[in-house]
């Protein structure tokens, strides 16, 4: 919107097109306190859990240099393929980081000789991705990850697997609200070679088919894994050309998921078993499951599903990613369900593109806002609860200009009770402090006139009930009379009739 | 450093010239656990106080438009003044916030309209500033802010210091180790009026000069407001060119602020009372007094020094300057002090900017990285207490590949329990874990090998015992025979051994 548009709404900017309208840039957003404290609960809950696994702590800056971020190297004279990066006072490309995956990297391989090894570190913070943002779709986003570097063991992976499913559900998701799928690059790899296909640009056919499997169903899969298919718009995409018994094997892998994570295996052996690859997967995925057994994650919060193929540019084995059950309904009336809050999985290559030397890895990241939208969307925003302050504050109303000392002293006694107050500090009148204090959501409004003064006493004005009852009285004159909500009590009663709001809102 | 020298240092690099160098952006670093949960730690305290005080938390995105920084317009191709800027794809200048202060300006414009009224916000977030890096000097750091926009009292400046006495204290600082300190700049421009100063630069030159008091003492500042000073290095300064007696008068006013908060008002009113700005930078100051008293702030935690001319450029009436008491000793056993911890003021024009009409506001901002650093260095780092993952997780060692699972339900057991604790999932040996054990300050390694477990017992390692033992035991024999803090014991008894050594920890 431009400064002449913007002037229509505020007649004030039309004096001066100079200036500068108030808007935030596109694909950012402010974040009031329920999102804010929605999220912080989110963080603080996963913080636990993950330190409770011995993982650390971890912060890098916004900021790497862009050849580190490995995904975008500086061969444009301006480069900023999905991300922002800039050229430093040495001429050094630097940029945002997208994840925080590629800044463990470089960081591991930084201080590899000094670290602690396995190195277990988890992190959250913004990301930031120069896209082309949209509806639901943000150029900049929390993440909050967890990776162990220095461990080759599959039991790695199922820690990580194991640790995310605690962590998302001290979140506040409940159990059976989610499920991390699990599969492992290998067995695809193992695929492949059962299926005969050796030509990158032909696996990269069946993999992206095999994603499909979720909107096309089997039927779709197998025309893309074949010549090719037809869509409703008459738009034909070509297929990846296999055989048909080739393609019914890749079928019969993808479908393997269903039943125990034993159960899995062992038909996922009919299909890959044999291959080297194929066997390596396999036994990779035996040991997850001990390991997740003897966690106590049972198949409900964690099965095996071959139709994951997640993130293939740099993942080296597991690869797993975590599905929301939760659902809820649209604005029409239909189901709506989140899908992947998360995922992750081996990465053994990373840490190797600045050490030379390889060394295996394994994580999981998830959306932090994404997890809150889907918490509240579900009716299990964590915000309402707690001491947070989504609720307003007890606000000690201004009556009288010459007692602006004795509304200090009683908001200053109040807060030491650890009950949010504040004096109203505008310049309004009674009715819109009242007001003000309603907007804030505030449990109660105190007064403290002359007559409160000489008495020794306060009056409380209860507005969780005020709100109620306005609902129910209907005449005027009824309601100057009855005041609802509101009592005059001595001041030492004051606390505790406020806990008593409090509780009870 | 360039990748062939860091080719240097590892050997591996040099096999592929193509490899980047893992290294962190100039002016960024990397903060590992104990850095990151002192940071946590005054951010939690302090979000609690303020949100007592009735602030609600915002988050607004890491860039705004350029325009809306307002310290920084785009008149350059490629405008990188202090800020760290880049062109969005619609050509649109966008810059990474700087402060907290302009993003909450740029908000409060963009939603005055069903804001409540005053509104109070606390943020707290990185910032950046594209600057020259040096020894504690970053480019990236973080701050933590409060404001009130919407309230011309000087109570709502008031509120803002007492809660940031509060603020800082449970944050950690122990009550008399900062001070805040409260000027006001129509108090400064009363004092030019009664000086006879009109002509900017000349206000500039004064300003200037006040703000050497600390370094030079009043002679010093005498010569630079007069015609000049020269150096011990023979540079000569030019003075602002104020008569002996005018000169005195300001000296006067930098001298006004010692005892307490009202005496100090009675020597400014004798220096700048009369001139009509002075007279209301006086009654503001006079209100901020009678507040702060009502708040239960006497003049040991904020006092009015005139001496103080902090952030000119926007600020509108009061300042304040945290300064922190606390000292430490250098290497050298220099007394060192940590001096402004943070400020704020009154900037009643900044939301004027975007609207036209004068907004008042006032706030406060600390950086909560050199307030950690204060801690630290004056031994008081909240990171050696709580429950944070400074020190170690309890370490379960991984005696025998075939009983993994055994291990993994183990550490599961400790972690239900609350107490953290891992698997060592690397794959040496049994000297290697403990020493990786030691490295983590882990509390206690727990062994579990075929005799405890067909015995239905653990043993635990003290690790705290075995360090402080290791160093009284001289005799390598006598260290064998006494495994100094290892000792068998029954399942059942495990957590509460583990309790116990972490209570002794």
């Amino acid at each position: 919107m431009s400064a002449q548009a913007a002037a229509g709404k505020r007649p004030a900017m039309a004096q001066d097109p100079q200036r500068p309208e108030a808007r935030t840039p596109r694909g950012f957003v402010d974040r009031r306190a329920r999102d804010v404290v929605a999220e912080r609960q989110i963080l603080t809950a996963v913080s636990g859990v993950y330190e409770r696994w011995g993982f650390e702590p971890l912060e890098t800056g916004a900021f790497e240099y862009a050849d580190a971020l490995g995904k975008f190297l500086p061969d444009a004279d301006r480069p900023n393929e999905g991300v922002f990066a800039l050229q430093d006072d040495d001429e050094q490309w630097m940029a945002l980081r997208y994840d925080l995956t590629a800044p463990l990297a470089r960081f591991a391989a930084q201080n590899w000789e000094t670290l602690p090894k396995p190195f277990r570190r988890y992190a959250y913070g913004p990301v930031w991705r120069n896209e082309k943002p949209g509806p639901g779709r943000f150029r900049e986003f929390v993440q909050c990850d967890a990776d162990t570097v220095g461990s080759a063991r599959p039991e790695a992976d199922a820690e990580i697997i194991a640790m995310a499913v605690q962590g998302l559900e001290a979140a506040g998701l409940p159990a059976g609200s989610a499920v991390i799928k699990i599969n492992n690059r290998k067995l695809l790899n193992g695929l492949m070679a059962a299926a005969g296909v050796t030509d990158e640009a032909q696996k990269l056919g069946v993999l992206r088919a095999v994603d499909k499997l979720d909107r096309l169903g089997a039927d779709g899969v197998r025309l893309l894994l074949g010549e090719g298919r037809l869509d409703e718009s008459g738009a034909f995409t070509k297929g990846a050309g296999l055989s048909a018994q080739s393609a019914e094997r890749v079928l019969a892998f993808t479908a393997a998921g269903v039943g125990g994570r034993a159960e899995t295996l062992a038909k996922l052996a009919e299909v890959v078993g044999g291959s080297a690859e194929g066997d390596e997967g396999l036994a990779e995925l035996a040991a997850i499951d001990a390991a997740l057994s003897a966690l106590g994650v049972g198949p409900d919060r964690a099965l095996f599903d071959p139709a994951v193929v997640r993130g293939l540019e740099y993942y080296t084995g597991a690869v797993f990613e975590a599905e929301l059950l939760l659902s809820t309904t649209d604005e029409k009336g239909q189901k709506v369900t989140f899908g992947s809050i998360g995922g992750g999985g081996r990465y053994d290559d990373l840490v190797a593109r600045f050490t030379g030397e390889r060394t295996p890895a394994t994580g999981f990241s998830f959306g932090v806002s994404r997890l809150a939208a889907a918490l509240r969307a579900a009716g299990r925003d964590a915000a309402r609860k707690g001491p947070w302050a989504v609720r307003g504050p007890v606000v000690v109303i201004a009556f009288d200009q010459a007692r602006m000392a004795d509304y200090f002293a009683l908001a200053g006694e109040i807060r030491a009770a650890g009950v949010p107050a504040e004096v109203y500090l505008g310049s309004s009148g009674m009715k819109a402090q009242m007001k003000y204090a309603d907007r804030r959501l505030s449990p109660a409004a105190v007064i403290l006139g002359e007559d409160e003064i000489a008495a020794g006493t306060v009056t409380v004005k209860d507005l969780d009930l005020g709100r109620e009852l306005a609902s129910k009285v209907t005449d005027n004159a009824e309601w100057r009379e009855q005041r609802p909500g509101q009592q005059t009590i001595a001041r030492a009663e004051l606390i505790p009739a406020l806990r008593r709001i409090l509780d009870a809102g």
